[in-house]
Order: C-alpha cells, then sequence, then structure tokens
C-alpha cells in the first residue's frame, strides 16, 4: 500500500514572517515606543479583520492594515501623512522571517503533499511578501481570503485548503502562531501544528490544536509519522 | 405636527455596568494584579464572541466568560477551581453601574421614547444585572443577542432594535462604549453616540458615530434634539 503525503500550508504574517520586526521600518525612527506602537497597530488589524467578518463588509487586508496604522498613530499621538501610511502598508511586503521558518519550509516542500500559504493578505501582497524572504521555490500554493472575502477564522477561509488540494479536511496540517486561526482551522477539520513561541495557555474556546511546537523546527519531526 | 420620542438603547457591559469593579470579586483576593486580570479576562471574553460569531459556532456568552476566566487564570499562573470561575460568572449578574449610568438611564426613559438595552449578555444575566443595579424600572426592553445567536458586531444583532421598537433602523439611538459596537451599529443603520470615557480615537474602519461623549451625563444634552 502506498500513503500519499499530506499538504501543509502555513499561516504567513506571523508564523512564517516576524510583524515584531516593522520596530525597524524607516517611518517609525521617531517614535518612542516601537515595540507598542507594532502591537498595537497589529491587534488592530486584526480587531478590524474580525469586525470586518462579522459585520459582513469586506475590504481587503492591505486596506485594514492602513486602517489600523492611522489608528496606532493617533492612540499614540503620532504624526504620520498618508505617504508614510503608505510606506507602512509597504513594509508588509518585505518582512523578516523567524530564523527557523525557512527550512521548515524546505522541510516540508521536500515531502511533496504540497506546501501552501493560507493567509488573510492579499494576494499580491502575500506574494511579494514569500518573494522578498525566499521562499517562493518552496510554496506551490498562495491561498488568500481575498477569493472569499472573509476573514480567519470563518469556515469558508479554511475550504479553500482542501478544495485547491482535492484532499479531505482532515488529510490536511494548518500551521499557525495564531491561537484563534487554530481553533478556527479545527473546528473546519482541518489537523492543525499551532506554533506556540510565546508560551502561551491553549484557546478555551474551539478544538485544540493536535500538535503544539515551541518553534517551526520542532514542526517536521512533530508530524512526520502524520505527513506521510 | 406631532413628533415621536425616539428609541434609544443602551450596551450593557462596559457602557452602564464598570467591568473594571471585577477586580474586587472575593475569589481575585489573592491575585497579584487583579486589574490586570480582568482586562485580559475582558479582552479574552471579547475574542471568543468574535470568533463564535465568525466560526458560526454560538455558545451563550455566560460560557464564554467562563472559558475566558480560565484562559486569564492560566495565562496569569492563578489556580481557579471550578466552582470559583463559576463565581466570576456569576459576578456579572451583579456589577456595580458607572456613576453617571442611572441618571442617563432614567432621563431617557422619561422621555418616552423607549429605553432598552442591546447585550451580548444572556437574557438572565443582563435582566439580574439590571436588577442588582437598580435599573430595571426604567429599561423597557432588554435585547440579547442568545435571540439571534450571533454576537455584535452582526448586523441581525442591530436589526432587533429596529424590529423591537417597530421603527426604522436610524430612528434608533444606541448608546455603546465599545468603538467597534458602535461601528457595527452605525453600518447597520443606528444612529450611534459613542461613549468615549478613556479619550480613545474614534475607530478607522466602519461609519463613525453621530454623537461622541465623555460619560453618560452628556448624553441626554447632546442628542436631545434628536430626541424628540
Amino acid at each position: 500500500m502506498t500513503t500519499r503525503a499530506r499538504p501543509v500550508v502555513f499561516d504567513l504574517f506571523g508564523t512564517l514572517l516576524d510583524i515584531r520586526t516593522l520596530r525597524d521600518v524607516d517611518v517609525l525612527a521617531g517614535v518612542g515606543d516601537r515595540d507598542a506602537f507594532v502591537s498595537l497597530w497589529r491587534e488592530k488589524q486584526i480587531a478590524y479583520a474580525f469586525a470586518s467578518a462579522i459585520m459582513d463588509r469586506y475590504e481587503n487586508f492591505d486596506g485594514l492594515t492602513a486602517r489600523a496604522a492611522r489608528y496606532a498613530a493617533q492612540r499614540q499621538g503620532v504624526v504620520l501623512d498618508e505617504a508614510q501610511i503608505a510606506r507602512l502598508v509597504e513594509a508588509w511586503t518585505a518582512m523578516p522571517a523567524f530564523p527557523d521558518a525557512l527550512a521548515a519550509l524546505r522541510a516540508v516542500h521536500a515531502l511533496g503533499g504540497g506546501c501552501g500559504v493560507l493567509t488573510n493578505g492579499t494576494p499580491a501582497t502575500a506574494a511579494a511578501a514569500l518573494a522578498a524572504a525566499g521562499m517562493t521555490p518552496y510554496v506551490d500554493a498562495v491561498l488568500s481570503v481575498d477569493a472569499v472575502r472573509v476573514y480567519k477564522p470563518n469556515p469558508r477561509v479554511y475550504a479553500m485548503v482542501a478544495e485547491h488540494y482535492g484532499r479531505a479536511p482532515g488529510d490536511c496540517i494548518l500551521v499557525t502562531a495564531n491561537g484563534w486561526d487554530g481553533t478556527g482551522a479545527a473546528e473546519f477539520g482541518l489537523e492543525v501544528a499551532w506554533c506556540n513561541r510565546l508560551g502561551l495557555p491553549v484557546e478555551t474556546f474551539g478544538r485544540e490544536p493536535t500538535w503544539t511546537l515551541r518553534g517551526l523546527d520542532e514542526l517536521v519531526p512533530a508530524v512526520r509519522a502524520a505527513l506521510v
């Protein structure tokens, strides 16, 4: 009997790429607490994605990223003009990766079952970010919520994975650092590897992940038995 | 020509009642930073309500409140048994009001156009909380998301207000301290008075509120012309 390797999709921003590195974007040079700015910016970006999904009022992630940056600037008393806001959004197209991300992606790609990305990001921003990180050769599909016009953790987002690979949901594996992404995917029926770099408690609403990792270096060892 | 007074509905938890007072619940006596515990508990409760709405997996607010308390306890390294978690959930049935809340409610009630509550909370918890705060005599309707099994800011929640009062959405006024509640209601078509006690920037996603107040004492003066 031959077994088929299973498709694995990675969340992009915060899982493969390190959002905290946005503290080094040039237009933030004059900001007092740049880590706090980035933290609030990200928090608001996700809050707006959630609100968009719940209100059924879709606007793409680049647009929400800009809105969230404007909010963060106002909240922190930072004056940013629209060119600077655009520069902040553009920074998402060239975000440094976590040190363990490229190796994990290459290892999954080599298994041959499929190695994709499932992201809230727009197709163009995601493709640029993957290229900038040298990841394009190892990613066979960039699945963006833009195709279904609703954000994670809506089940329509996770359904794209099973559909794209032509496999049952339970055959597909999502790797994500976001707890709510993992529980949403698990509720839909994907198998989930939660990359819990910060050692947070597991979410208490929604199904738990199958694997909990401390870093992406643990991914292939942890799921190897399930992958092939 | 006679004009009819317009219905006004208040968000309950965080708008009429002060969530920060939960720091004084007895079972938290041994917790090091009780304000941080309550802040995380509330943040997670709302995050789970959002996730519930986006995943289309309804569970009532008492259940989410308990789940969020369990998460906050784990995150802060606080050991709480299930009886203590139940005590924390029960605290939402007797939460002290903001000092300006009762007077605002009485003033709106006296205008005669309708004075209701629109809450993520369960009908039982909301009714108990209103009774404990002495507010029951001034509230003619407790509208809970439990009737539509989806959380704010979903449009089905705000539709309950127009339907209950038999008025056009734009005739109805929502008073809320939560930015995302205000933008959701405004997107649906209610008119919104945002009680911005903390002086936060206005949300940059979704329609802006009609009125921004620093406290509920400003409510009737601000909207008087629109109310009758």
